[in-house]
């Protein structure tokens, strides 16, 4: 294992917004800022009631406790030691206002997906980071395994050729019956005021859609949807299939669920190219497989021979010591952590070091948009962005 | 195990046109028939050319070898003890006149897929197996597996509940590259005079369809579908992907592709209903993985308990002991004499009997037509049939 | 795949002793002779009662009923088309005089496992296939797989260097409880005058035994044992763990149950040398588990790139299609034959030609005996044979 | 998810003795006791050499560095700040000194495995734990995952019936070959004085030797076993194996070792009782393999359906997330942080709460000893302890 290897000079200070007790994205932000030593959680707001985000924040024995998320902004900006980075995990329609304040602030951001709610304010986003020099990561989680970043080096390196076919699919099971939060309106992911214009692609299907992109390294340039729900008396979207094609011939295809009966998680991916192919099940993380043309099939192993320092670098634990989901996370962290000290050393930066940008949060907004603009012209071929 | 239990009285007689020595197929369909002792293979004819094919015959230890195809069907059909299945496993443009003749001259067919290259020719084979009242069962090996029958006997008994999703892939290697036979014209599957309009949907594609359709137990009633080739250089089809939707409101995909640098075979089906989801994999074909909603996963083991007399009925082998695709093709053969042997004696067939007849191969070259129509007209949905 | 190419000049005939209507050994004898048409099942004897011996091969459609074994073989020895290879499939007991008569008629045998009771009878039959020169094969079928016998060649070829782990374990779980025909002693598997000393070592225990030593290349020196039934009230064996030792100073195990509760079948071996290890499962046996040192886990499957011509010349369907226990059990059948006709024609057998002789069936219940030995005296390290 | 729900009032203070930058080990205490934000690392002490001590904190961003482990002991013990728990991560010899006055002191301990190198040192902080109601944790960190909690209720609460067999292996490959630290004696690990009498019964046989005892609820009362090297030319043990007995009549096994080339990790363990089976991989841990008597095997998943309230208080991420290691060994923090909450605010402990004890660390100490005594006596039965 050859570690990542820019150790900041100080632990940096992480405010978090959204996510208190009993949250579960909440406790993986936590701990993916805190599990390599890297930050310290030192600030927080957990609601838009004062009184239960401040007493959140006694919970988690985090010290400096705020009413809200722009009074955590506006007030750690004032401070000698005040936070480097703002974690956002709140509600889907208040992330553009928490984010751009933030980054008007000079806070660097980790935000989570989607994005935004429409491609407009997705777009400002990234535009705002560029023009204030923010370092801004969206929470795509998965590409934070090492061997997905294996996947990615080998395709860039063309180990598997010419790239022909991009398959992604994700089936998850909560929703395969219509629950009592749905029915009595209770819960927010059901609302499309907030959560947005559909909830299976800003759910899962973003990050389908970029965990695809992510690792073959290419965006589709035209795609056809069905996207609809599968489930009687459900308004909201569960169910989405894509069809989609990219400037080199290649073809594509997504499947997105979370209507499926019974299923656990199901995020997995194929590529093919000209000389062989990878597959990937985030159940089974620490594995790629790896077929080479005319060659037996391999099976690379995190922490194993044969990796690039792409994937070594995010390996904690040695070969046959799984890892998962919060360590994905925590990678996200790193890296971002990496950058801030790059940029504050002035070191050169990793080229291996790929958190996904503000850009990669707004090009998943448009890709909602241009799925749902297909659906609705009955499986158009459209043109993404 | 409940095995099968019409025992025919004398072992029934087969002559096969095509497979001589050297094709995969060709053993295939003869081991498929003898495995059970319920057939014996007595006349044969392997090629057009008639030196070749009494060579062969004499080979393979056929004792009636014949000069062609339509020699032997018009010489058996003369004689006492004259055969009573005629397998035709030949190019697809010779299955249809092969087959006419065959039931003309009294013949049960046993006939490889695609059943023909045009719908007219399909339905007229089906036409014509209700007028002459012959046994027609069309080679879609796979739905002989156990672990199949146990998956469409699940479903029929509304184990998983509606069904809300159909999904079928099918990702083959082997033409990951431009061959040799492919550069030279040698190999007639890529003739599409002799193999049909669309290489991979003949080849796969019906396969991937059939078997949804034979487990769901439902016909889609639209699709949309992305056929074309993938690899630089080709002509024929090497990939396809559909969407399909059902008149229950089911959706649909289905994904087959021969380029696929590196896989082995692939198929696999994944059916989700209200109630739950079954998953099979045709490279561990005596597992079938049961998800019931809100319950543990389980892994139906062939041979073990809690099977229908559907799957029991096939399995020769106590559990633990993994049968294959040989076992899977006898089946069909198993089939088709079971039903053979009801109406010699007139006793009742079992409800499980269900080798797939001629209206299932028929189906199959509608979809392929409806296919090439929708991605001929740029992904439009079409309806089926 | 190139594969075995010593065609018999006809079809060899075969007579079956033992394995009637509804024995599942007895149609997967039948069925594994028959299904690459190298051989025509034309004597039987099935039962001790004449008449019900008569009954089954009329059921079966064999032509040539008989009596009792005794009578087959007397009968068939005078017989101008007479019978090529005796198959034995009674209970164990009485494997050596059925075997016996057979050589001495000059028919070669096929013999099921365990081989006899003791092991002079053992050691007299593996005498007498020399002094008669005949050929004979012990089912060992779990030899039979391609994947199997690409391991063996693996090994014998360095490709994992100088062994020095060899493990094999083998767990069912039909006995897991006490059992109504195990109470009632109707069943002769529980009464060792018929099945012999051991139940669990010469059910199961022989086989893990000889496929260590079939894919290995080496006979273990020493070995204790504990042998013993975890069952209350069971007075069979049913559970034996083993250590052993090589003259190499390689170690090994082997632990064989069918009281594991829930348990399929588990056989499986792992072998590691010093330059990487072999895995294989026999519920999975289409693939094999190749780890190089220190280079990626490959898993190499049947029918696809990179094997022996041992394992190829064995593969009747393309890569992708399972094959399973019938097609092991066919593969002996065709070793065998094979043998024969290089024998009648003069022509030189393939070195990759790997039935189990006589000698092999021997090594199994001295085997035995060894265990049990050592098991008495407490545990002891006693030498093998 | 019903999660651990003892929240302590504070985060609690952790000082750690060894496990330096660069140190996987280190790196992963660390990780574990700040996960779930219940420690602050505090305190340090890295090396017996103070300068490289004391560097190697400020590296850490730790607060108070100290010289060496004694004096990071005694002098948190005047600070009225001072560290509720002493984690132990330094060489196997130094345990017992380091622990002890730990202890005396009035420190909690989390201590690295093999406890000690001698069982009368173990015993004796087992009896000092006792004497000063101190709480002891040895980080037999695979106790911490979800899925063997669940099979240890499973067990505990009857479902698979009186146990009848128990199984554990872990294989690795990484002492494959004779490495470059080994024969230089550069590694300590090889240094049986620093790391103990038998490298693979201290290393990764307690390991294996605990899990079967903790998941089984049950000691072995007697052992055979043949501990030795297979690798030439190495001194240290790299292999071993293990029969075992039960009072209960149970008979167990264990396969350990780290010259499995290409091997690994490979901890699974396989327990089998009267009414079913249980199976569980640590390379897949978020899975349990359930087989029960007479019904479909049973995939269970973390957070998924069915599981007992021992495996959902340390599950921290829904369905379908993978928790790896690191997650386990924050379990073992999680226990012991909530062990001392319980102390300090009187409240009920829950029953569920299970980190390994001085006790289980002593007994692995037992199991070493009385393992070499078998293997020195050739494999003579010996009681355990």
């Amino acid at each position: 294992m050859t570690q990542s290897n820019l150790i900041p000079g100080r632990r940096l200070r992480l405010g978090v917004i959204g996510g208190g007790p009993g949250s579960f994205i909440g406790s993986i932000h936590r701990g993916g800022a805190v599990l390599d030593g890297l930050f310290d959680v030192v600030a927080g707001a957990f609601s838009s009631d004062p009184d239960r985000s401040l007493a959140a924040a006694k919970t988690l024995h985090i010290e400096r406790g705020y009413a809200d998320g722009f009074s955590l902004i506006d007030s750690e900006a004032g401070r000698d030691d005040r936070v480097d980075v703002i974690a956002i995990m709140t509600p889907n329609n208040s992330h553009f206002e928490l984010a751009k304040r933030a980054m008007e602030q000079g806070f660097h951001v980790m935000c989570e997906k989607p994005l935004t709610n429409t491609s407009a304010e997705a777009d400002e986003l990234a535009r705002l980071a560029q023009q204030h020099n923010r370092l801004f990561c969206v929470a795509y989680a998965y590409t934070g395994f090492p061997m997905v970043r294996q996947a990615r080096a080998m395709i860039a390196n063309g180990d598997i050729g010419e790239i022909r076919m991009v398959q992604c699919e994700y089936m998850q099971g909560h929703l395969a019956q219509l629950g009592e939060d749905e029915l009595s309106g209770a819960h927010w992911h059901f609302d499309p005021e907030i959560s947005g214009p559909s909830l299976i692609l800003g759910e899962i299907g973003t990050h389908a859609y970029h965990l695809a992109s992510f690792v073959s390294g290419m965006e589709p340039s035209h795609l056809t949807a069905d996207v609809c729900s599968v489930t009687p008396g459900r308004d909201a979207h569960d169910y989405a299939t894509l069809l989609t094609r990219y400037d080199n011939n290649a073809h594509g295809l997504i499947w997105v669920t979370q209507a499926a009966a019974g299923a656990e998680h199901g995020l997995k991916f194929r590529i093919f190219g000209s000389k062989g192919g990878l597959e990937w099940h985030q159940q089974q993380p620490n594995e790629l497989i790896h077929r080479p043309l005319d060659e037996p099939c391999r099976v690379l192993a995190k922490g194993g021979p044969g990796l690039y320092p792409a994937a070594d670098r995010h390996t904690r634990v040695v070969i046959g010591h799984p890892e998962g989901y919060q360590e994905a996370f925590a990678t996200l962290y790193r890296d971002l952590a990496e950058a801030i000290t790059a940029r504050e050393t002035g070191q050169a930066l990793s080229p291996d070091n790929a958190f996904p940008p503000a850009e990669d949060g707004a090009r998943g907004i448009h890709f909602i948009e241009t799925c749902l603009t297909s659906s609705q012209n009955g499986g158009s071929w459209e043109a993404l962005r």
